[in-house]
């Protein structure tokens, strides 16, 4: 399983993606599932991937290598794409080439061509975006309504998210609630587990600000693990029992 | 969409249920999903059904008629079961039998059969069990280490059981909890909504000590969701801001 979260706010964007994978319980392995292509100074865009490994392990190295493009017989790369736009489609484009040459094979060996992707960042003087790239390659945009985009086990880790962040919200701040939603899902969920890789992109700056992997032990996400368990123990704790108990009760 | 949870502590059982169905977004009612069958002082029974309406329905229908004994020639029926583990084979006989009935019908109209229930209560002199009865009839029991269970859309509300809920949890916290968790639940899943039905059993009672509804405006529930608002959002905000951050940032 996988849990990644982009949270996209007016001071910045945060990408935070788990690194557990899993092909049935007894074959658990680490591995990156944010990756960052870089321009610095120029482009900086974070990549998070959910699904068949295989899957989105050859997107990413497609987008790596480049796409041929038919027209121009130059190769299309994260890094030489004009537009957030287009480098949203040249994702869904690595996507659709997997699909073509794995897809069919997958299918007769009964294996689900499953993916999904966060795509963010920003390339100098245009806006910061963030995608969600679906497995047949089309794209939605996150929003200032709801700054945030979800893939992989999202459900658990989604109310913390819906109740605390605003497009107002500090950018350390949203790193904080992706790390509480992190958390969430990761003690409901055995497939999503550290370490945690993050980035976070400031608004015009173009490079990362801040890309970190955070270990198990590592002693700030222990104590906000901490205090955030004996919050939630305090909130509930202090809530009045229902009034509906008969005398007796 | 549904939810629904049991919760199975020391002192008895407590089962929630929204009332929420939809056939799209655009279709969108209020249907009864947690049925009490009782034999006041003798025995009750809580049922909640998650999945097809027109499959939960049947069920609960032919539960209430009863199923032919084939060797007995009698009819099997909630209210005569002699255990309840045999109850809870009766609910799974009940889910096949409709299945048997419409499950070729609906599979050729491209519906799926999806199904799934939690059934739980107590006859007198016997242990109170609460089962979780899957749509090919088997079941599962909940046990005193993970002392609840849940059908339908189930993950949302499933971070704060997993934190709050133990077996020696007292039987009115359990009942709050559970109605955080629906909370939660609604609160992120549109199709998740009020009003919701509820039933407490204390053990060793054999009939309801609580059967209610909590309809929109309850002033309970209402204080309930405010204050658990309230709590979580001091408590993110109580967490320090990561330490990561440059010294710029």
């Amino acid at each position: 399983m996988t849990y990644c979260a982009g949270i996209l706010v007016q001071d910045g964007l945060v990408m935070i993606a788990d690194t557990r994978t899993n092909a049935g319980l007894d074959d658990v392995s680490t591995f990156r599932k944010l990756h960052v292509f870089s321009t610095p100074g120029e482009r900086t865009f974070g990549l998070m991937t959910a699904g068949n490994l295989s899957v989105t392990q050859s997107v990413v190295s497609l987008l790596h290598e480049g796409l041929a493009n038919p027209e121009t017989g130059e190769m299309d790369t994260l890094l030489n794409a004009t537009t957030m736009f287009r480098a949203a489609q040249l994702v869904g484009r690595a996507i659709r080439a997997v699909r073509e040459m794995d897809g069919d094979a997958m299918k007769e060996a009964g294996v689900k061509f499953d993916v999904s992707m966060l795509f963010g960042g920003q390339i100098k003087g245009q806006p910061m975006r963030l995608f969600m790239v679906y497995g047949a390659g089309n794209f939605i945009e996150c929003g200032m309504d709801a700054p945030f985009l979800q893939i992989g086990e999202h459900k658990y880790g989604k109310p913390i998210l819906d109740r605390a962040v605003t497009y107002k919200t500090h950018l350390y701040d949203a790193l904080k609630v992706g790390l509480i939603s992190m958390d969430s899902t990761m003690r409901s969920n055995l497939g999503v587990g550290l370490p945690i890789d993050l980035i976070v992109l400031r608004r015009d700056v173009a490079e990362p600000e801040l890309n970190r992997r955070i270990e198990a032990g590592e002693p700030y996400f222990h104590d906000l693990r901490e205090r955030w368990s004996a919050a939630l123990r305090a909130a509930h704790t202090a809530i009045p029992r229902p009034p509906y108990a008969p005398p007796t009760g």
